[in-house]
C-alpha cells in the first residue's frame, strides 16, 4: 500500500479550513488595496543564485534545490563525485523579500514608489512542528523607493487595518531601528565584527531570558563586562501591553514611549555612539508620532531588544504581538541595500510581512472567522422514474438563480437521499417525483425546521431563497 | 550582475496580468460553487511514489524532483554513484488528478460523492514555448464515488457555465469513449498490447493527419491493412464547427450526433467488437441527451478520433474546442481506477481541467477582460510645509469611505506630483496645503477632465466618490 500521508511539514486542506483561508486571503487583499498596494506574483522556482546567501548560512540550508535533469544529471554524476552545488541550479522560493528585489531588477518599468503585496507559498525544509509547516503562505506588502518615513508608517497602518477587520483588538507593533542596534552594541565596547552574532543573542531575548543571552554572547567570544553592558540597556520586562482602553489613543501610554527612547538616549549621552544614535532616536521618535495619525494609532511600542533575525534590514524594524499567540504574527523592517544587489543601484524599500499561517490559526482557536458558504444549498434528490435529463434541467433553473445546487447522481430510496443532504450539511433538498414534472412544480424540504413544501416552480424558487436569506453568512 | 530574469518557462505577473488572472480565477470558483462543488488544495511537493508511474514514460520524465539534504545527501553522495533515485524522493505536483486520487485516500470522512474544485500551479520541466511554461495554473473539476453519466453532464455542464460567463460562445465538446476506441482497435484486428501505442497515435490525428498517424502506426509494428481499418472508422474533418443559431439548441444537429454513432455502429457491427461497443455507444448516446438539459446544451460532438493522451481514463472523455484558439481549452473524462491504486478498494471518478492558462491568453487577445481597478483612486499629493501626520490623517479618512488611496512620499514641486498620479493610472488627485488643513477641508483634481474643487471634507469625498461612480469598473 502506497503512503497516502502528504511529505512531512505539508498540508492537505479540507473545504471547511480553504474556505477560512480563502476569507482570511479576501480581508487582506481588500485591505490592502484600499491602502494602495496592488498585488503581484513570481515563480515558485527561482534561481539558486537569486536565492543564496540573503537569508544568513542557517537560511541557506533550508531552501529546497531541485535536481539536475537530462544532460546535466548526467554530467554532474558522471563526473566522479559531485558536490550538492554540481546537483542543482533551482531552488523554491524561500521567502516574498529576495523575489521581489530580483522582480524590481526584471521590470524596469514600475511606478517610482511601487507598492506591492504578494500573497504566495514559501517552502522551508525547517523542521516541522505545531503551526510550523515546510510550505505555508506569507503575506508582504512593501513600498519601494523612497527613505520617507510616511512608508514605515503606511505598512503599520495597512497591517493594523488588516488585523482590525479581521477582530483582533489587543496587538502591538513593536518598534527598533538597526542603526540604534549597532549605536548600542558599539556603546558596549563591541567590535563591529560582533554585530551580526550580537543581533542573533539579542532576537533571542523573549525565549531564552536576559541570562541565556548573556551566555550565548560569552560564548560568541564577548567579554563579561561587554555582554552585561549590552543587557543593561534593555528593559527588563517587554513593554507589549496594551493601555486598558485597548481602541482608543492614550496619550499617556504614547507620553511613555517617548519616555523610554530618552532613557537610551541618555544611557547613550556620554558613549562614543552618542552622536550616531541621534539620527535613528529621532527617526524613531517621527515613526511613532506620523503612525499614530492613522489605523496604527496606540499600537506602536519601542522596544530596544527587538533585533528581527534577518541580515537585509537597515532602519526600523518591527514585529507583531499579541496576548493570544505566543511568538509574533508579523514583523518587517526597512531594508535600503537588497534590491540594489540585484538591480545595480540603491532602491530603498521597507516592507512588513503578516504571519497568514498564524493569523489562520489563532482565529481558529478564537472562532474569529465567520460562518462561510461551502457546501450546497440545495441538494435535489429524485425517484428512480425522473430522467436524468430532468433532474439536469431543474438543477439549471435553480443554479441561474444563484442557488448552489448539487444532484444526487443516483436513485436509492429518498429518505436516504435527505439523509445524505443532512450529512453533507446542505440546507434544502428538492424532491423530483412524476407529478412535479408533469405540472411544472417543485417539492422542497427546509432541512433545518422540516417545512416542506409544495409550489409551481417560479414561487418554489422564492420559497427556497426566504429560507437561505434567514441566516445568509458573511461574505467578503 | 546576477542574472534577474525568472528560471526558463516561468514567470513574474504584474499587476495588470495579475489582475486578469484573479477575475479569471474568481469567475471560475463562483461558477463552480453554484453548481455545487467545493474547494480542496493538496501540497506543491508530494513524494515521487505518489507521482511516478501515473503519467506515462514521458510524464515521469517531466517531474522535477527535490534534491535530498543533509544526511540523506550525503549517504547518497557517500555511496559512490548515486543514480537518480538515491538523490530524491520528492516532486513537484505535476497535476491536480494524481494529488485529488491521494487526497481522497488519505481523507476518509468525505462526502461519498465528493465534488470537488482545485485551482492551483503545476510543475512541468516540457520544453517552453509560446503559451506552455514550466509552472502554470490547473483548474480541475471532479465528482467521485459514482459511475452514473449525470456526473459527466454535471462536469461538461459545470465547464460549460464557466465558458459562457466569461464571454465563449463558439466553443464545443469533443466527446468519446475510452472502451469504444478499444472496441475500434479491436476491430481492425489488433491485439490489446497494440492499445496504448495506437490510442498515442490516433491522439495526434488533428496534429499530423491520417497519413501522418498511418505512419506512426506501421512504426509500432502494426501492418498497413490493419492501421488502414483502424483510420477508416474515423471521420474525415472533426465535426467541431457549431450550428449556425450558436446559442440554441439544434435539434437537426443533435440528430446528426446520433447519425455519427449510428455510422459507426453499422461499421462495428459485423466485428467480434460489436458485443463490447454496445455499452460505449449507449453511454455516450445517453450523455449526449442528459447534458444536452443544461448549460452544455448544443455543445457535444462526438469524435471517435478523440484519444487523449493519458493512460488512466477508462470511460467518456471529453476535450474543449473553439474556433478562436489551437489546440484544446481544456479535457478530462472518466478514471475508475485511479483512486483505487491509493484507496485500495476502485472508487469510480470523471473530472474536467479547464486550459487556465490558454483561457487567460485568448481572453487577452480577444479582449474579453472587463475593465478592473488595481491602481489607486486617489493620490494624495502634499505642500512641503504639511506635517506626515496630517496626510496620514486624510489618508485614514479617505479610506474608511473605501477609497483606494496611495500617498506621494515625498514632496517635490506639486505639479511633479500630480504628473506621478496621472503615470501610475490614478483617476484623482487630493492637494493637501495649509489652507485645506486649517478650515478642515480639502482640494481634489478629477484628472481625466481637469475639474477641481475645495470643499468641506465629507463634501469633498462625496464628489470624488460621484467622479468614481461615472465609470466604475466590473467586479466579480
Amino acid at each position: 500500500m502506497l503512503n497516502v500521508a502528504p511529505p512531512s511539514g505539508m498540508r492537505d486542506f479540507l473545504p471547511g479550513e480553504l474556505s477560512h483561508r480563502k476569507y482570511l486571503e479576501n480581508v487582506i487583499r481588500k485591505i490592502f488595496e484600499i491602502h494602495g498596494f496592488v498585488s503581484i506574483e513570481t515563480p515558485a522556482i527561482e534561481n539558486l543564485s537569486t536565492l543564496l546567501g540573503k537569508y544568513g548560512v542557517e537560511g541557506d540550508q533550508l531552501i529546497y534545490r531541485i535536481l539536475h535533469r537530462r544532460e546535466k544529471l548526467s554530467r554532474a554524476l558522471g563526473s566522479g563525485s559531485p558536490s550538492e552545488t554540481d546537483l542543482a541550479e533551482l531552488g523554491l522560493r524561500y521567502d516574498l523579500t529576495v523575489p521581489l528585489a530580483r522582480f524590481m531588477a526584471n521590470n524596469r518599468d514600475l511606478p517610482r514608489f511601487f507598492r506591492r503585496y504578494q500573497l504566495q507559498p514559501v517552502w522551508r525544509a525547517d523542521r516541522p512542528g505545531k503551526g510550523r509547516f515546510r510550505e505555508f503562505t506569507q503575506c508582504d506588502v512593501d513600498i519601494t523607493g523612497t527613505k520617507s518615513l510616511l512608508a514605515e508608517a503606511e505598512v503599520c497602518g495597512a497591517v493594523s487595518s488588516v488585523l482590525l477587520e479581521l477582530g483582533f483588538f489587543d496587538f502591538t507593533i513593536q518598534i527598533n531601528h538597526r542603526e540604534l542596534l549597532k549605536c548600542l552594541i558599539a556603546a558596549a565596547g563591541l567590535e563591529p565584527s560582533f554585530e551580526e552574532p550580537s543581533l542573533v543573542a539579542i532576537d533571542k531575548l523573549d525565549k531564552i531570558g536576559k541570562e541565556g543571552v548573556w551566555k550565548e554572547l560569552l560564548e560568541r567570544g564577548i567579554t563579561a563586562s561587554q555582554a552585561e553592558k549590552l543587557l543593561s540597556f534593555f528593559q527588563s520586562e517587554l513593554n507589549c501591553k496594551l493601555p486598558e482602553n485597548e481602541t482608543s489613543k492614550s496619550p499617556q501610554k504614547e507620553a511613555g514611549e517617548f519616555c523610554e527612547l530618552s532613557r537610551l538616549e541618555n544611557l547613550l549621552d556620554n558613549s562614543p555612539a552618542a552622536q550616531a544614535s541621534k539620527k535613528p532616536l529621532s527617526q524613531l521618535k517621527d515613526l511613532l508620532s506620523i503612525a499614530s495619525a492613522g489605523p496604527a494609532k496606540g499600537r506602536l511600542r519601542f522596544d530596544a531588544s527587538l533585533a528581527r533575525g534577518l541580515s537585509y534590514y537597515t532602519g526600523p524594524i518591527f514585529e507583531i504581538r499579541s496576548p493570544k499567540c505566543k511568538g509574533s504574527l508579523g514583523g518587517g523592517g526597512r531594508y535600503d541595500g537588497l534590491i540594489g544587489m540585484f538591480s545595480g543601484f540603491e532602491i530603498p524599500a521597507v516592507g512588513f510581512s503578516i504571519g497568514f499561517e498564524r493569523l489562520a490559526m489563532v482565529m481558529d482557536e478564537l472562532n474569529l472567522f465567520p460562518n462561510l458558504p461551502q457546501n450546497p444549498e440545495v441538494l435535489i434528490c429524485c425517484f428512480p422514474e425522473i430522467s436524468p435529463s430532468e433532474v439536469v434541467r431543474i438543477a439549471t433553473i435553480l443554479r441561474s438563480e444563484n442557488i448552489r445546487v448539487e444532484i444526487f447522481p443516483e436513485t436509492p430510496k429518498i429518505g436516504k437521499q435527505i439523509g445524505y443532504a443532512e450529512s453533507v450539511g446542505a440546507k434544502a433538498t428538492v424532491i423530483l417525483g412524476t407529478e412535479e414534472i408533469i405540472h411544472n412544480r417543485l417539492t422542497a424540504k427546509f432541512l433545518s425546521s422540516g417545512e416542506q413544501i409544495t409550489l409551481p416552480t417560479p414561487e418554489a424558487i422564492i420559497k427556497i431563497k426566504s429560507w437561505f436569506s434567514k441566516a445568509k453568512p458573511t461574505a467578503v
